[in-house]
């Protein structure tokens, strides 16, 4: 019998989900919910229910693992402890900062209604983070470093969107090689936030707009760019359309530290991810870690987890044995 | 209190342990066993006991974790099923092919005396394995490729010091630069053993040995080096000393993969290490997986595990959520 799987959410996180389970044939996607008209949706896969996310509670029996595709700011803090009452759960809840209190909302109601509820799937956090605990874990003295890029963020291209004669915009994260090499090199530099990453933004700006003024508006926007060196592009729509239009992204986790009776061996661990969509492979970390959420619950356990507390094995479609044998 | 770590056998293995142990606060090293007389060893820690192998049945209920330190050819497929009868255990049995058939004696043994047991932890079996996993578990339309060095071989230097008119040696295997470009950019190329690695070896002749002959024996000896380029250089004893007493290592893990709704979107997972010391390195994955065997002990587990059965919080020595809040 397969994993059933809904999706709760259906933007690009969403069908990133529904490709992602065509990968894995030991699931199927049962349906997707949504907060628009159900009549209105259509999504990749013909066959499969598009339902009203209001009418959720009537597939409790129908699914095993509802997979959450909101957003972190308001969807998810709400979704999340609400569906764990009914579902066993995955979301992506990315606001680093928040989890804590994510964490105790969804514990209680995954507790209380029986279910697992895994928070925070992704890249960062997600497999980065696991690649820091590891990294950390076994070279107890060194110093770890993630950084981001080169990769699209949403919310950089957002904000400058909102500056007045801008019509579109795309904001590409950059680490600096500099930085990179100088942390390989196991020196463990004090790095400043203006020298591990810059910002390259591609604007696209209403006919006669000042745009010197744009410029001056997003290199000081505090929090956004005033921290870091950044260039502007102007460019025509056209442009945009055809070199930007994707969501790449990846970064690096990199820890370095010392072993020895004297300190006298450096070591460096390093994971990399170049990804040509930064959707999709959420959705691809996410989908492998519903299946330990559901076996995880098949086992009787119940409550909030995050990736820390996966036995890697649980992710894998190979038993045990297979695993050892091919891959150990 | 705590955790009271054995170690068992005090070779180059032994000793990384030793001093990874100093990096770990919560643990302390209880005692050194050896197969030799104990009088004759001096090792690092001066207030710690060094004990006869034969008396390590005395040590029953004052070592948490026992730390197997031999070989995988002989001492660890006998010495980890008899220690797993009396202590919680973890070795680094790296012989891939036997793996299987080590859990099964080793898990047989950890049942009967109760115990928790974890085999083949290191950096390859151990770090790489994971990483093998989790990107395979994420991109199961992909492929993988585990590549190693630049490092020293241990057995292929041994290889060479056997051939007559040898006096010493020292092989590095090396990844091709080439092979490495063209897997991560994603076409998931087919590679032959000889267009994933270069062998380059360091010898010591004896005066007037015919070194012809030796590199002629070293470049044609069947599986490990004849489907290999091979680079032979002749240095002095002197040389070899100051240039190649190291035992660096390292390597990469690179799977590939593709997603979306016609495949069209590429991702590239890196796990790559640069280590001075393979046995300290090695060391302290070991003793971060210690930890997490007296954990699972202490909840009453028993049995054979690999590093694919540990939830990854069990390895820290932070809280699950110091964890969350500071890492996830």
């Amino acid at each position: 019998m397969k994993i059933r799987i809904g999706i709760f959410g259906y933007g690009n996180l969403g069908r990133g989900i529904e490709n992602a389970i065509r990968q894995n044939p030991d699931m199927e996607l049962v349906a997707v919910f949504t907060r628009r008209d159900p009549k209105t949706l259509t999504i990749g896969s013909p066959d499969v229910t598009v339902a009203s996310a209001c009418d959720v509670g009537d597939y409790k029996d129908k699914i095993d693992v509802m997979i959450l595709c909101g957003g972190s700011a308001t969807d998810l803090p709400q979704q999340t402890p609400e569906l764990a009452k009914m579902f066993t759960v995955v979301d992506s809840f990315d606001t680093h900062a928040r989890i804590p209190e994510h964490f105790e909302n969804v514990n209680k109601a995954a507790k209380e209604g029986g279910n697992v509820a895994m928070i925070s799937v992704g890249w960062d956090p997600g497999m980065f983070s696991l690649n820091r605990l590891y990294a950390s874990a076994v070279l107890p003295e060194g110093k770890d470093y993630t950084f981001w890029g080169k990769g699209v963020s949403q919310g950089h291209s957002d904000a400058i969107r909102r500056i007045e004669g801008v019509l579109d915009a795309k904001q590409y994260t950059i680490p600096v090689d500099k930085a990179l090499e100088a942390v390989r090199s196991g020196i463990a530099p004090e790095l400043s936030t203006r020298e591990k990453h810059t910002r390259e933004c591609f604007v696209v700006a209403e006919d006669g707009a000042d745009k010197a003024r744009i410029e001056k508006e997003i290199k000081e926007m505090p929090n956004y760019f005033a921290d870091y060196d950044t260039t502007v592009h102007f460019i025509s729509m056209d442009e945009l359309k055809r070199n930007h239009s994707g969501i790449p992204h990846g970064g690096f986790v990199i820890r370095t530290g010392k072993t020895g009776a004297n300190s006298e061996h450096n070591h460096v661990i390093e994971y990399s991810l170049k990804l040509d969509s930064n959707p999709e492979f959420t959705a691809s970390v996410i989908v492998a870690f519903a299946r330990a959420a559901y076996r995880l619950t098949n086992n009787g356990e119940t409550g909030c987890k995050t990736v820390f507390d996966i036995p890697p094995a649980l992710l894998s479609m190979k038993s045990a044995e297979e695993l050892r044998k091919e891959m150990l």
